[in-house]
């Protein structure tokens, strides 16, 4: 490519990809990459000094529709792998961003990744990080009762329990068969054309109680479809006063991909142990 | 069948399947049900009451040796979903055992088999709640250290964080490319023939210890390999003087799938929705 | 007895026994035993393979009303130990069931029991556990801020408090001296006969609230006068749009204490030592 | 009494009473108080100020030994209420202070103190709420296992879990049938007379244990027939170099009473509440 | 002095002074320590016993205005150290109390004190141990934002994460260049003369919320301003049928400081070690 | 100045500066700031991008020796403050590092910064975060009793109570009056020149302890005295078979503020509130 060397070398990839005839489709895969990223205007400057790749993502296996309860996941999780394996073997990336707000096969992907001292970052992790450094509790909004249920277990697994203040749901779920919900991009559309976005009037309401009732500090969003209202929801939020950093999970996941390259971290070998370590310990704790 | 009908129909799924040439095989595919199911001569008096199918499970996609660590878990994860939704969707089940020390899939099948009303449990899951009714702390006894950290993860995410000891970690991993290591199961047969095992050993070293140092009040066990112990090693504690519980996999989750039956239970679902619940929650607490 | 050999050998023993004269008797102690155990209809399946007896309880000491307060409990407490050391004792049982909410005596039924390896199981440590499978968090029913502040403890001390999103307690003592309340016992009746029950409408109002406020996703009961309400309860959530696992306490604890038989198990010596025990720790974390 | 009017007029009960015909006698019941007071002459300044009595405690039921486990200890509970009740009612008293490290009925007596708005103290409460004031975790000495199992679980109760770094314990257990082992009483006895003190010697392995390996910054004590090493263990942890403060829970509840008095505190209502309260919350958290 | 020798010998230590021209000033520093002492007429029966001098404080470094965020803390507790100091020098005091709400200089007077074996209380920390004995849980009133943004800091610190129900924050700031609010000391004058007050109207509304909603079984304060409601709230409280003990910092302080002198304790060594101990960990717990 | 623009416009403020007459002075305050900047050498890829200034640190208040204690923190902290608020003033950067191992002014700083929407990073905070995306459990090399007790506070402040595993103290303490102890920088160069360090040595001990014994799956350091070690401990531990990140403040603050500028973040408003907020909330949970 024509473009200038850079430090950070990142392959982004897909949470997963829908058949070319799924009416479900919520984004192209083809035509530059810059089209295929979601939000990418609101992205490209965390890209600017990035060289990147952008994988489509593994094809659905459980039907042609978005990725959005427990099993939907775990299909996209297997099917993740192989890339970021092929993705390491390369050697053409030093980072690995997983797209997608419920990271499937995030800490699998560490694990392979880690053997090859390559950081791999996903957007739920990352932004639960971030907001961390910023307050003491942040809240979630999510936009469908199975996709939070799912994202409750994560923020356990990542140990973040205590530090969420709830996760605030807006019921605004994929479409899905039998039932033919527009799809949920048109919120996005609506607001930027300055028209009424219920999802976006929805979440400043819920933002608002998150701050007031639950203790949140830091607002942070759930499923992907979700984070093109970061900067609308901050606004929104600072027009009534309210001072709150509002994350979104792509710049989070970039930004601690390029903090883990600066550092030249990946992860802790004895959280991410290899099939054989040269050392192993008798005695884990939990 | 000429069996008499039970109460308890239940379908009991292998956690994966090598294929037949595999050299890592570890037990039979072929021939009665109860070849095929591990350590079935001690689990037997807890089936003789169940009306039982056993599910070969599904192959493996990462290779055709055994699952151990976090991506060979996810792909048989997503491998065994199917296998549950067919289950469920036959009508034969009011139970599903799935088998496997690691629980691959635990979550995701819950969440397929909630809506028929069918408990799914599994052996990780039943064995820390059968352990916190019986004493306040649980350790694991475990046989590699990348397992362990991935069962680690199992701990944080079933909430028993504050009620595990420590896991207690013996190195003794399955073989794999391109390990030639011996089959854990021969620690069985020695164990038989009366002679000396190295892992059983081992196991009440570490057991010991968990009592000793880590406080400990019952000893379970990680990997599906390592439950043949049970029976050995309790005895073994108490010949030592430890009158301690020690628990194993199979015969927790059918004893849970047996209460989840006789009580109608199977899952909340607020904690398992379904894709279009009538009701939903604006906020989740974790 | 007539009855087939079961493997169940139960002892259900009540909480305590009001005097025969006392006006605030709630319940028969004279005529079979399926006449003195609450709610028999309901928990008659569940006792379909149990060969049961069940003991009247010993003589309140405090006064010839209800145990509701700490102080009634203590004495419960302390009054039920030598019905469940003669009933071990006795060699006639397997199991022991303590009825009650508040389960007066459980801990040092248990030490009592340990050494002949029956298990005893009560309605509070029973319904938590099985809550603990179901969902994230459960909230309980209560019926008075006495018992209510009695009960918490209980949470904390089986080690439930993160567990339990909240008490509800819908404030409808017992009648004691010199408050001539109606007996709780009218409420059920009042719904049977098809009625507004005050104490139904009240739970269910707290139910939705605990569920939409608190996080709850399992509903428990804590005084055994609310154990009534199951079926009724989760009913009326349901119609709702509210599936919501509703449990009650005799059927959660003999539940467990099958469990607890099929698996011989009892407890762990470790968390319930003999007075002279064979090996000892130096060391033992809290 | 000639003595001055004080501020601070107490009724210490002891824990239980044996019968004066009983083998394991501990002390006196006869004489003057100050002979019936174990450790008297350590005790003595807390008293100097204070205006008390002493009851003797109730009749042991269970036997003619000491309390040690759980049973005992519930009996004792029982048995010490009516002594309670009867100190609110006469009128003669400002505070109580419960004897016995275990402290047996505090929550019970609590409750029916707190009406007359009367403190009662006890010696693990006090001990562990002084122990959170001067560092950041505290460890416990006791003498049984089984009674360490039964203290373990008022740690839980009190909240202070994540406060206890560990219980030691020395497994010297009292005289029970068919036992005839010393009374530890004697112990007190050789230390006094400068021999040297099995259990002196052992506390002071076991403190130096909880200092260095489980981050101990205060000791404490379990039972009641420990407390005489206070002054004795203090002094050998400074020869060591350690400058730790050690606490028995004489002194400690002595003192936490004349707090309480001072603050004409007792308990909140809302954490022990009347049979009626005037307000009641629909909502109790634990 | 002509006062009777106490057993009490203490310094009370201002958190801060203004200097004599500050348009903020909201006390005296002239004429008599009691007339000094802040609400004296409410604490003077918890010093009667007491010897006691008031030190007026460092003067404040950052302006002239009061202390009310987190800058301003850490000028003050820097200020107050060399009184600190020079108190434990002096020879003259067996107790030092250090008044402000927000404690500042707290860890760090306890530090300089220990060796000299006096103790250090402060309004936050007593107040929260004091409450902990009580109830299950404490809120905390306060008057702004940015000073119980500080205020949850203590309780972290302080380690009561799990014993604070909340901080409910009446808005009532303090006032600061270039806000002519009146000072809070307005309020209690209001008060005193039967006029309504704003701010105990404001903080009985929250009180009540703290105690529905939020599970308050004690209320505390945070700002000292704040302190002279304590009878008031209490009154109004009990008023609406909720006997709920309200507790303030300079009645808690003392109290604690003379059950400290009582037992001849101050800190561990452990917790706030000497510069060159003779003894020290290779490890230390969090 | 001739460098190019960069997007990052740090100043780095030292911790303390230590009068220029004094024996303990560790550092030299003239000079280039490459010569003023610890361990330059290690950092300096990581500011090789940033165009920085260096802050020489306030002189102490406390003595003319390292800052080791609370006492030496806390005058440490408020000295600090007036060069955070110059800095932020001088509308010349856009981040904020304050350097030394004890972060003394950290909350302040970043309260004072915030409006102005600038980052503060410091090494304690940084160090923890950055572990907790590496690993479950950290534990802190640091080097001396006081510092430690001082540091574990911070861990409990920074809520990383339950990701600490422990802090492992070489009790190799600053030289102070009247302690002549050799400086620890003297260690470094013993290391540079090849010899052995026994700082180094006992520090390979402790990370080893920490990770078989304690549960630690990341190194970090306390004191900034220490940090030199983190390349040489990172070799020696992978020499043993330990494949363990080793962490230490200076890049790990540098890196945390490059990651905040780059996303435009500072803190959150409602942890760090200003002086009179738009918004206020009423409820705070902390």
């Amino acid at each position: 490519m024509g473009e200038p060397p850079s430090r950070y070398r990142f392959i982004l990839i897909q949470a997963f990809q829908l058949p070319a005839g799924s009416p479900y489709r919520h984004r192209s895969t083809e035509g530059p990459k810059e089209r295929q990223l979601q939000n990418h205007e609101q992205v490209a400057p965390f890209l600017a000094d990035v060289q990147w790749d952008l994988h489509p993502g593994a094809l659905t296996t459980y039907g042609d529709w978005q990725v959005e309860n427990r099993e939907e996941f775990a299909c996209a999780a297997a099917g993740r792998l192989p890339i970021v394996r092929e993705a390491c073997r390369s050697g053409k990336y030093n980072g690995i961003v997983l797209l997608g707000g419920g990271e499937p096969g995030f800490h699998e992907a560490r694990e392979i990744a880690r053997p090859y001292n390559i950081p791999v970052t996903a957007c739920a992790h990352s932004q639960m990080h971030v907001a961390a450094m910023l307050g003491n509790r942040f809240s979630v909004i999510d936009m469908a009762e199975n996709h939070s249920s799912y994202y409750g277990n994560l923020i356990v697994q990542h140990r973040f329990e205590r530090r969420c203040a709830s996760i605030r749901n807006l019921q605004l779920p994929h479409p899905r068969p039998p039932h033919a919900d527009p799809h949920l991009a048109e919120q996005k559309q609506q607001a930027l054309r300055g028209e009424r976005s219920e999802m976006l009037e929805a979440a400043l309401i819920e933002a608002v109680a998150a701050i007031e009732e639950d203790g949140a500090e830091v607002i942070t969003f759930g499923c992907s479809a979700t984070f093109w209202m970061q900067p609308f929801l901050e606004r929104r939020l600072a027009d009534l006063g309210w001072e709150v950093p509002v994350l979104e999970g792509y710049r989070c996941a970039i930004g601690l991909a390029k903090l883990m390259v600066d550092m030249g971290l990946s992860a802790s070998a004895l959280a991410y142990p290899g099939d054989r370590p040269r050392r192993w310990r008798r005695k884990k704790l939990v």
